[in-house]
């Protein structure tokens, strides 16, 4: 916990850009399974990887937000398109790979915005509601896009994952913890509900309609 | 028209939190029926309850938005999403009084949304859109979730009704009437809109392609 | 290049009125395609003429968003609404004049963005990408409101008209030439490319899933 601020921000800042990535990843691999051209790849890898952030600053009025402050964003977000359009076929083979590297993205996205919204003054309540939004939100775009039920509205534990994670950051806050800490186990706990979830078929209840 | 301040806040919160739990109710059934576990039913009923006023507060600039201030309004939205999942028989039994709360909560959200517009100083037309979107917005964004054209573009008399009590809003305004009275008009006719046109079948006129 | 401010901002304003209305005229005559009734037409030619500004302005933070200030933007949209209502046969058969304004359109609004997120401080890739955003997000929430895949994403040179565009405007802006020389040319090229594509039938790489 006595690293120097600046590698802190480093880490957060690679963790930022890696979550990105990914998550522009499976904007850009979706695209390609709905044989989407060259240009509809880089829509939805954009969308996929920053509509999560860019709804979080808007809901919370960070503006301009991150996104259009920081062109590192929009370039690793390009980037997954370019390799999801150029490399279809080998990212596909990634499967397990592309899974755990989206459950990362999960955590980042989640701890990072919930921390975002405390900063921000925000109650714990919204502050998680906040961290799933970031989480998820660049998903659901993604999905509604090409006119899909999104994900995390299919999937059954993936929000759930992340609500989890952003309630540890809200709880590590409150009890005063440092904030790198609260970082690491806020998504070591996401990334390790999501990847359970995924290796054991974990299913949340149903009701009967 | 003299009642003490403190008294209309609260008659305008609990009016508002009404509105939220109702609205939350109805993304919650339509999430049980579409089958979605209980994490979806949440996600839909905190959509459908919160995400009209969240546009409003978005595009007139209100932030953090309400939602993510009161913590009341996502517990509200919450507990709708679990009577839906609990009791999802039952309240589908209450058909006809869910269609009037419903209304009612069309009535408040078009309101309170017109009368926030224009406390932060819109035209009238900008207000009535504003009064609109808070109103109607929570409902489209539930809809487009589940890949469903949404209800208020298929339903007949149904934004027509927020419409004339925003409508009726900026009129009282302008006018200068007391801002309850205001309130409680705007309210009775989108509310008596809505119901009539339910009860009596009212249709609006389309074009042949 | 020596015309008088206000005749450049009078210009300006009736470029931008036009583009509003032909967008809102795609949203309309969708909404009659689609058998919406007259509430519906006018929904979507709101959302098909404002949409891209409005995500523009809740994105960089310039609130209440331009719609809300100006009424005759609102009136536009609701002319454009009521046009598509009432006389969709003629409307249609101007198929091509309709093709050609909604080129206008696109140039204009991407032209607009670009040019307004320069003066809010965006740097060159986020202006950009405000650009396209402000000239294919109508479009986008118009399509998405009948739940079908955005025609941005069906098209093959639609944005990329739109992001070649935006991009012009960023390198004039760059290289320091006068805002109104860089407009004609980021219209002319919007239009020219987006045009140039209808008539040839220009087709955008797509990979092979």
């Amino acid at each position: 916990m006595d690293l120097p601020a600046a590698s802190l921000t480093t880490l957060a800042l690679w963790l930022d850009l890696t979550g990105t990535f990914v998550f522009g990843l499976s904007g850009g691999m979706l695209a390609v399974r709905r044989q989407l051209d060259l240009f509809g790849v880089i829509v939805l890898s954009t969308a996929a990887a920053t509509a999560g952030g860019a709804i979080r600053d808007m809901a919370i009025g960070d503006q301009p937000a991150a996104v259009l402050q920081d062109p590192r964003i929009l370039l690793a977000a390009l980037a997954a398109g370019l390799v999801a359009f150029l490399a279809h076929r080998q990212v596909e083979r990634l499967n397990k790979p592309v899974m755990l590297l989206d459950a990362l993205g999960l955590g980042v996205f989640a701890v990072s915005g919930t921390q975002k919204a405390l900063e921000f003054g925000l109650n714990p309540a919204a502050a998680c509601l906040i961290g799933v939004l970031t989480a998820v939100g660049g998903g659901v775009v993604r999905d509604l896009l090409v006119t899909e039920i999104p994900r995390v509205l299919r999937e059954d534990v993936y929000a759930v994952a992340a609500i989890l994670g952003a309630g540890l950051v809200v709880l590590g806050d409150h009890l005063g913890w440092p904030p790198l800490l609260i970082a690491a186990l806020g998504l070591a706990l996401t990334f390790a509900i999501r990847v359970a979830s995924v290796r054991l078929g974990l299913r949340i209840p149903r009701a009967k309609p």
